[in-house]
């Protein structure tokens, strides 16, 4: 087989066999196929896409070209959850524990990389002795223990994926919808769930900007989790603004804290809701969605779900003492209001400007080096629909700088305000099965 | 400016900028841009084209790549002729000593490469003692004092184009329009002609098998020589079978000098007078096609075209008593007959057949190592339309191992008889200019 006829066949809108498909990943992965061979070829998919037997087949290839974590050690059905992500987004810790407190495991490995806040494991170090660090064993026992631990992802997991991802990267194919999804879905399947939840992000501040284009990603990855054995639902919610008040490190595990402890923040309290009750019912722990939801939102209003978090926590040697008392989580020196102009409603509230502005104060990492300040963030005082009065104070910003001009200047530029009333946005657009 | 970015532009249907055009073929040239980068963008050319500006700009940047050849010394009006590529086109070989003949400059640099015959280089070679080795000195003399010189290309002519087709050729990004003509023209420019004549070939032996491809090509090459300030002429031929009678490389120097001699084959002599008469015309010694054609027609008849010949023979150093008399051009030891298995019309002969039974003999090179054997080849005894008795040799191989079973195979295959009676096909299909 050359690799050239195998280009040339996708470019003429072809269907890639098993063998094909097996041929490219397999000898890219060992790099007996070159970086320009590969380029062109996912340069190709971008114009003729992939069926979804072939994103299927590209996805197990993925998973193939590396080491799969074996969770079969792990009592009960395993349920993962992914966020294709957004600003603010903490419902990973709040579903965590929730999901823990139904009596279903939660094996959660996670990452750091570059973003506008840290990332899952960056935004947990903001407790205090935390540890993310663990062997195997352990991380197996604290799952059987405590249903839910979180560790960082060690092992290679689809090499294949990460280095076509950074090639995409550089060559103008990352927005191609069967690249996106085999790529997501090869990491969550190397992982070892026997079920995935899907949290796909809709809107200005998400990746996929419009419903259709969400909704399309949406398919092709439950369609990948279906055909490789798992079972697999999308939930498509909102992310035209941040979610819930809080973007930051201490100041999202302080917000997720405050769900568990049965405080309603509307849409990350129903978020959260929506993906933990779709995982119990994969877990067959309940039979139905409204039994799950019914179940879940008890457990966050009688302690249950906030002690599954306090548990994970004193598991992973973390201070639990800023759990009890959340102001004991690291604070930045300043808090900074940024005024509203004009009196209306809030109408749109960039969720990327939100994000910048949160990562000038050094909530995030631009490139890998930078170090993560857990105590600074933002909290939006304001969201989408609520009426604000001119020099009413749209967002706090926590900040260890007294100035903090470029932060200021980027929530400027996110919200809009208009003079006619505003409907909140809908929040959980469709559930894709 | 991020080549990613360009990428992305082209992926998107964008025109490139000169800037962003200039960027890419410097960087690519000087090796600062990545191979998997360069394939990327040719594979959004193919899928989304270029525009005559875009392709004009391309190909000026891929000549600026590199050495230029300067041919001012030269006196007169320098026009160049490039073909398409074809099985039995000799065409180069009998314009070149005609228009010649007319006292136009011809300064030929030609390669070698792999083909099923030998290139422009192997042909004349079959010649002995012709040197195509000279110095620009000697080589510019030559042009002044015969109008006709050939040499060995030498100089770094359009690196760019060779680096970019080498990848393209293992990315699959060959078939691309503005890329095959921007690759040939960047190589035709660098030579320093003041004007163009392209032979276009078309049909089941060309490379651009319809017309409609052969015209659109054709189109494009024109515009680029006419957009960076050559007069350009594109003629498209007919290649659904071989030109003239002889395939090989002492074949076909016997057959052009026959049709120097006055002889005539019907399509070379008239494929070759109408390639010349453009040229003189672009050359500005004749002011119309017309008085063109019937004026190098005579010089096919008054012996000037061989006498150009015969000088320019003399001077590389080549054995004119092998001019003076054909049978004393290198020759294979064995002739063999492929006869007809039936009785009709000849309906077809696939002149890519012939080409690879040519080559099985030795006639050419499949891999740059490979020595060409310049005394055998294949003479056709029949071309389309012409009646055939079962039994009859349609060809006759001249090859030097007594059984040529595999050329055999290959001529069998090429030739399509029918019973019905079969029109000689079209010659010239269009001029463009």
């Amino acid at each position: 087989m050359r690799m050239v006829d195998v280009i040339i066949k996708k470019r003429d809108g072809g269907e890639l066999t098993k063998e094909e498909i097996e041929f490219f990943v397999d000898g890219y992965t060992k790099g007996e196929i070159p970086d320009y061979q590969a380029s062109a070829l996912t340069m190709a998919i971008y114009f003729k896409g992939m069926t979804q037997e072939e994103t299927a087949t590209l996805t197990q290839a993925m998973v193939d070209s590396g080491e799969t974590i074996d969770l079969s050690a792990i009592h009960g059905h395993i349920v993962d959850k992914h966020s294709t992500g957004g600003v603010g987004d903490k419902v990973t810790f709040i579903v965590g524990p929730l999901v823990a407190s139904a009596g279903v495991p939660v094996a959660k490995m996670s990452g750091r990389g570059l973003g506008h806040t840290g990332g899952t494991l960056d935004k947990l170090e903001a407790v205090k002795g935390l540890q993310i660090e663990m062997t195997k064993d352990e991380f197996i026992e604290n799952v059987n223990t405590h249903k839910l631990a979180v560790a960082g992802q060690t092992g290679n997991l689809a090499p294949a994926d990460k280095k076509l991802y950074a090639l995409r990267d550089v060559t103008g194919t990352v927005n191609s919808l069967p690249l996106i999804a085999g790529s997501i879905m090869s990491k969550k399947l190397a992982s070892g769930a026997d079920s995935i939840v899907l949290d796909v992000k809709t809107g200005s501040g998400a990746f996929m900007k419009t419903l259709e284009d969400s909704e399309a990603l949406a398919r092709e990855m439950v369609n990948i989790g279906n055909n490789l054995g798992r079972n697999t639902v999308a939930v498509i919610s909102d992310m035209n603004q941040p979610l819930g008040f809080e973007v930051g490190n201490a100041n999202e595990i302080r917000e997720a804290a405050e769900i568990l402890q049965g405080k309603k923040v509307e849409d990350l309290r129903e978020l959260s809701l929506e993906i933990a009750s779709h995982m119990t019912v994969l877990a067959e722990v309940f039979a139905t969605y409204e039994e799950a939801y019914a179940a879940l939102e008890k457990n966050l209003e009688n302690g249950k779900a906030f002690e599954a978090f306090r548990n994970f926590i004193e598991a992973q040697h973390g201070d639990t003492s800023m759990i009890d008392d959340l102001s004991l989580l690291p604070k930045a020196a300043y808090e900074i209001e940024v005024k509203a102009d004009r009196g209306g409603y809030v109408a749109e509230i960039d969720a990327e400007s939100i994000g910048v502005a949160a990562m000038y104060l050094g909530a995030g990492r631009a490139t890998k080096d930078d170090i993560i300040n857990h105590g600074v963030g933002i909290t939006l005082n304001k969201k989408i629909g609520d009426p604000v009065r001119a020099g009413e104070a749209l967002v706090v910003l926590h900040s260890d700088n007294e100035q903090a001009e470029d932060s200021i200047q980027k929530v400027k530029e996110a919200y809009q305000i208009t003079d006619d009333k505003v409907d909140t946005p809908t929040l959980i657009h469709k559930v894709i099965k």
